[in-house]
């Protein structure tokens, strides 16, 4: 994997705005915000994609969301917050460095998501498919 | 936290097209999908939002996010994906039961996020104020 402008800042050799940090992740102000007290999370472990990451990883992302959430939902007095985790270019994926998204958002903030859905076609067909893919990487570990 | 339909799909009270589940989560098929092969994993604790998980609950989902997006992925042959969480009605929280949404993105999908970003103002002292919410928290435990 590359070297990215995260692993520059979990190295310590660019400055950022730091509001957590434990042995596994690092949290920060993002310089772009869409809102204020948009912040990112992002792993230690470096990899590009969420899928990338190891199972421990992944579970120290987890961990450390609850109460990072809630000091940016006190911090902002934000009225709710969307997490957000783009991977690949195709799905806005700019750094290439898993990194998920806190976005306080706030009423009228004008934040829409013009997301259409659908009805489910295909349901069981599709679900035995995924969980076969799942099957398939559990027995390959 | 009032019943929802999450916690009824928990139950097995109504039928879900199931992908994966363990102790602590549940992932199946979004029945309104924004891309095929969209999916959703719950928390088994209640939770309206991530803010109100255990860590040991976020944990769970952290953990499981890895092989499932593989997964994902691999089913539908998707470009990449977002994994979109949102909390509170201002953030589009529909069930008041956590969830964690996996898109399946593809080139031309037209599913754009217009959400104009800004430059950073006064980083440090918005940086200083999570710190402090977090550390109320961590004291507060």
């Amino acid at each position: 994997m590359p070297d990215t402008i995260f692993s520059k800042l979990i190295r310590g050799e660019i400055p950022c705005h730091r509001v957590y940090e434990n042995e596994h992740v690092l949290a920060f102000l993002d310089v772009n915000p869409i809102s204020p007290g948009h912040t990112l999370l992002i792993p230690k472990e470096p990899a590009v994609t969420f899928a990338d990451l190891s199972p421990d990883a992944a579970a120290a992302l987890g961990r450390a969301l609850p109460a990072l959430c809630r000091a940016v939902q006190e911090a902002t007095g934000c009225a709710g917050y969307n997490l957000l985790q783009n991977n690949g270019p195709v799905a806005g994926q700019l750094v290439m460095h898993a990194h998920i998204h806190i976005i306080p958002r706030t009423q009228g903030d004008h934040l829409d998501m013009p997301w259409p859905a659908k009805a489910l076609a295909l349901g069981p067909e599709l679900a035995a498919t995924i969980r076969a893919a799942l099957n398939r990487l559990n027995q390959a570990k």
